[in-house]
């Protein structure tokens, strides 16, 4: 490897056998030197867990990208761990970019907190890398052309022009042809929520349980939100941070009488 | 139960059987009516992670409070599984408050993302509910007494004044007794972060795994942050939020060149 390239980190949430890793890194490819960092099983909706009470493996992986074999590692945890364990013992110099994706599936609204994919990024920015968390709106299946051209583009300009440390960018990417997608769009997370409704069943020793179902309603009318973005034919870009301080509240709060 | 008096949900993610969570029950005791739906196991650093593959048990529990017997329901599953299915199933109407913890162990800085106390009251603000998570900065032991008198002032005053919806309250106490506390700060989110260093070790089969280990980086040299104010012996309180938007950085990407 070139210590003049920039190196990418990849990751994900799918696993390292989705689809969306091997768009990603071919997406990459060319771009600087890669090296793949992803969970061994599926780590969906595992938001920012990390491992603690278990030891975590990296397991080589042979990973073929489109230029050859990549340096690739299946690890036994979350998301957050991949990074963490990457940016500590797997990376030969520290990164200049992470990507993570690209998922199946979106990840725009209130999802965003309960995704491995932008947990991935969001540790990244948390160590001071430039990250970014990329999403294909299409649950299962599909073409992930698009998704990737589009990565490519978005992840050049990120390593020229850098972010702000404290940022990371979440990009969702509408399931069009490239040709029908009207442009980038710089958005906001729409505000939502989920309505649970927990299917209640019965196991074979008349105990209950419960599997987690829901319809998620989105609160928000505005047109500069993620969702809006995508529904419109717009690939959506979110700068988002790992702050949650509401700092727009601290003066509010201090003048709470708490006698 | 009288409808007429508030309803507070009550988790952690120490589990039921932990001492911060009954020492909050004592706290809220006599305030509103009560319900628990805290894990049955240990849930930390699980951050915002939710189970979708698998199914979700909550057993009806023996919790006695100060005033008698508590209707209570241990979780087999995350923090926010716990407040998700309680708001869906285990209610008998809509808390007015939710609160988390008594958590053993502070929860300030870069690890609010990681922390299951702080996610079960988060999950209660994207559906609607002020909520609140206390951290008890001991690791381990100690004295609950000046925490939970401390939690009982805050939910008192939040239950009077509710909160901004979007908003929760993230409340580090600091280890001394109630005295010796200086007042309450409104604080920010100090900027921080690990400085990972996995320990390499061989199981007996020459493989190698490593350990999640590492040293905590205090980034911030600001007065006003959680770290600080609870090391001047004050109550840290920071309103926290779910969107994770930088908002104050959408105009400066939007005039990025992206061609």
């Amino acid at each position: 490897m070139s210590v003049n390239r920039p190196l990418i980190l990849i990751s994900n949430d799918d696993g390292i056998e989705a689809a969306g890793i091997l768009s990603l890194v071919a997406a990459m490819d060319g771009l600087g030197d890669i090296i793949v960092a992803a969970p061994l099983n599926e780590q969906s909706a595992v938001g920012h867990a990390i491992t603690m009470r278990d030891p975590v493996r990296a397991r080589p992986w042979p990973f073929r990208g489109p230029s050859g074999q990549i340096t690739a590692y299946a690890i036994s945890g979350t998301p957050a761990d991949c990074v963490k364990l990457a940016m500590d013992k797997l990376v030969p110099r520290t990164p200049d970019l992470v990507v993570s994706g690209i998922n199946h599936g979106p990840n725009t609204a209130v999802n965003v907190i309960y995704s491995g994919t932008v947990s991935a990024a969001t540790e990244a920015s948390i160590l001071g890398i430039p990250a970014i968390a990329f999403s294909y709106c299409r649950w299962g299946g599909g073409d992930f052309e698009a998704s990737g051209r589009i990565a490519r583009k978005i992840a050049e300009r990120t390593l020229k022009g850098g972010l702000t440390p404290g940022l990371l960018l979440n990009v969702n990417i509408p399931d069009l042809p490239l040709s029908d997608i009207k442009g980038l769009m710089i958005t906001r997370q729409a505000k939502s929520k989920w309505e649970e409704s927990f299917a209640e069943r019965m196991d074979p020793f008349n105990r209950p349980y419960y599997w987690l179902s829901g319809k998620f309603i989105n609160l928000d009318s505005g047109d500069k939100t993620d969702i809006a973005a995508v529904e419109a034919g717009f690939v959506s870009i979110t700068p988002i941070q790992h702050d949650l301080t509401a700092h727009q509240a601290i003066s509010d709060l201090e003048e709470w009488d708490w006698s």
